[in-house]
């Protein structure tokens, strides 16, 4: 436990030994809104390309060592102007959070399990030194900006409106330390449907231990950017290779990890002869997705089979592949839910995943509970109403 | 080796299958200088804290994948305008270079070995899939904008003019992928001695197997952002535990890799009796710092005693200070040249490390040597004339 330092994260809160004479969260009835007063056309959602479209407003909120934070602003989406020494530009001090809002068949907009997504930022700004806030205040003034831009809410259940917090050490001078000045702003993108057929596109994989995601020690649990730009050079030469994503592979023994920007289940019969939905645990360097616990949350209540957070490792895979084992893997997150995997290469050898000839039945049972609770078809307390 | 992405770089170049239509790298020749007119006042060299006080310019040079590289500008420092979705800002897709100006003893003003910088800086941009560029022209705009900040290279020999060249991801949408659009900027500070006094203060080590700078798949070899974003929530634990720097470790055998942001030499009677300065192999997870090298090939040619790049754990520096055979210990980067070491806190205890007792010798003749040659006192190859 690190003691003494500005802004300490607590349970829902700040403190610290100098904290008392600044603001230790921005409070969001003290929201100054000045809405864009021109507008962008809103895109057809069937024709949507992943974060390129933004709608008209942001939030935005200042925060500084002398000062605290500052009061939250919804206003016209801009520019940022940051120094050209601005620590997040050259030491990576910067994190965000990936979360949707969905237009509901009843007509109403809901987030899902947002508090997951505060927490976890508030996890990965503590990991970055970057400044704590009220987590329960940063839902309320995103849950305004959603309002505000509730008509950028995709009016479609094969699509919603992507929520992009991001928090930046905006320190405008040289030399690695933690940062005095920072920023957190969030962004909306309307976003499609991630099968843009309306039915599952199962991908392909490269598993090579020759690049690794995240290790021991280092910042693989928490959603800081550096994680992030550092896979784009092994995803290229999975392309190159005909594959799809990233199977993330750690250790000599290679175990899996993560596929892509996603967590990764196996549906299997394991080594015992049991019936078992298995993720990698959270041992630091797994992100702990809100997809992923959604699913392991599901399945255990719904107990009908073993469900494990436990290793895996490439030979347990194999082995289980060649002997017919194997029924369903996939990726899940925020994106795309989940993503049937078919195909893994691995040592020079093609190993073919038998997901979707099993339906996937595992994998689409999980695809239509969650956009059921999403979209409204069912009731559940993972749904946050916005308005 | 990956094939067929824009501006793949090569030696000194760049190629690529649809290269051919746009700007294969910006030209030194092309650069638009339009200065400041109003100055800053500059600091006194003694009283400059490293990185806070900048320049009036700076250099500044826009890619994008449709149009390739723009003409360099060296135009008055300002703030940048991004894209709130920026890549550098989401994903770390960054990546830096340290160097400095020396005012000689000759007024001329020099460089120290600054295509060693230009290109760990082209290593660093492919590992980012960011352009590439062609060294020597930046490297010759970077000589233009010192040219023309001419007078803010500080006239001590205790001082420096830093230089950083920075080059982000400027791609304006979400998504993990290799960025179409990228900035480059130097921006430079003025810095004073990194000993105030003039002498050396030694530094203590926090030596934790906790957090990992660094690992084998990563980029610990490459300048990028998250590198060092990662590290400062390690150096606060190592601060709060009284020591300064995070002594980085690596393993299960716990080798020493690197102390702080700088990398690490031990001079010592190495387990065969012989007078080895040592430090770790570029083995994937070591920068490869210009200051690093310096040191080998003046040790190496000297000849005058053994000169290694090897694995030192932690058991065998502990076993040789319980044997007295350890003579120095420094950390060595173009911030401080040579750092010396006295003490490391490692499983709960302090282990002194002679270094001050032996002169420190070796340590001080590294820093004469080097400082010599940045500031005109000896002439070298590896100093390259400014003006």
């Amino acid at each position: 436990m690190m003691k003494g330092c500005q802004n300490e994260c607590t349970a829902g809160g700040c403190s610290g030994e100098t904290a008392k004479h600044v603001t230790e969260s921005f409070k969001a009835s003290d929201l100054i809104i000045t809405p864009a007063t021109t507008f962008k056309e809103k895109p057809d959602p069937s024709g949507l390309v992943f974060g390129t479209v933004f709608t008209d407003n942001m939030l935005i909120i200042e925060w500084s060592l002398a000062s605290g934070w500052e009061k939250p602003y919804i206003k016209p989406l801009e520019n940022l102007s940051l120094h050209p020494a601005s620590s997040a530009l050259h030491y990576a001090i910067e994190l965000f959070e990936g979360m949707k809002a969905y237009r509901g068949v009843d007509g109403k907009i809901r987030l899902f399990r947002p508090t997951l997504n505060m927490d976890r930022m508030a996890r990965s700004a503590r990991r970055a030194t970057l400044p704590c806030f009220d987590q329960n205040e940063l839902l309320e003034c995103i849950r305004k900006l959603v309002e505000v831009e509730k008509e950028w809410v995709p009016y479609s259940t094969a699509a919603s409106l992507y929520i992009r917090p991001t928090l930046i050490g905006t320190e405008p001078s040289l030399g690695v330390k933690k940062p005095t000045k920072a920023l957190l702003y969030v962004i909306l993108s309307p976003v499609g449907p991630y099968f843009a057929s309306g039915s599952f596109n199962p991908i392909s994989l490269w598993a090579d231990p020759k690049y690794v995601r995240a290790w021991k020690g280092g910042t693989g649990d928490c959603k800081l950017g550096g994680n992030y730009g550092s896979s784009i050079y092994a995803q290229q030469e999975a392309l190159e290779l005909g594959c799809q994503q990233v199977l993330w592979l750690y250790g000599e023994d290679h175990q899996i990890t993560e596929v892509g920007t996603m967590n990764l289940f196996l549906y299997w019969i394991n080594e015992d002869g049991e019936n078992e939905l298995a993720t990698p645990p959270l041992d630091g360097i797994i992100l702990p997705g809100v997809t992923r616990q959604s699913i392991l949350d599901l399945a255990r209540n719904w107990g009908e089979f073993k469900v494990s957070e436990r290793y895996i490792t490439m030979s347990d895979l194999t082995a289980a592949l060649e002997e017919d084992r194997v029924k369903e893997m996939f990726g899940a997150g925020t994106a795309c839910i989940v993503c049937p995997i078919s195909k893994i290469l691995y040592k020079g050898k093609h190993w073919h995943i038998p997901t979707m000839e099993n339906g996937p039945q595992l994998t689409t049972r999980f695809l239509n509970k969650l956009s059921d609770i999403q979209y409204g078809r069912e009731d559940s307390d993972w749904a946050v109403l916005v308005s």
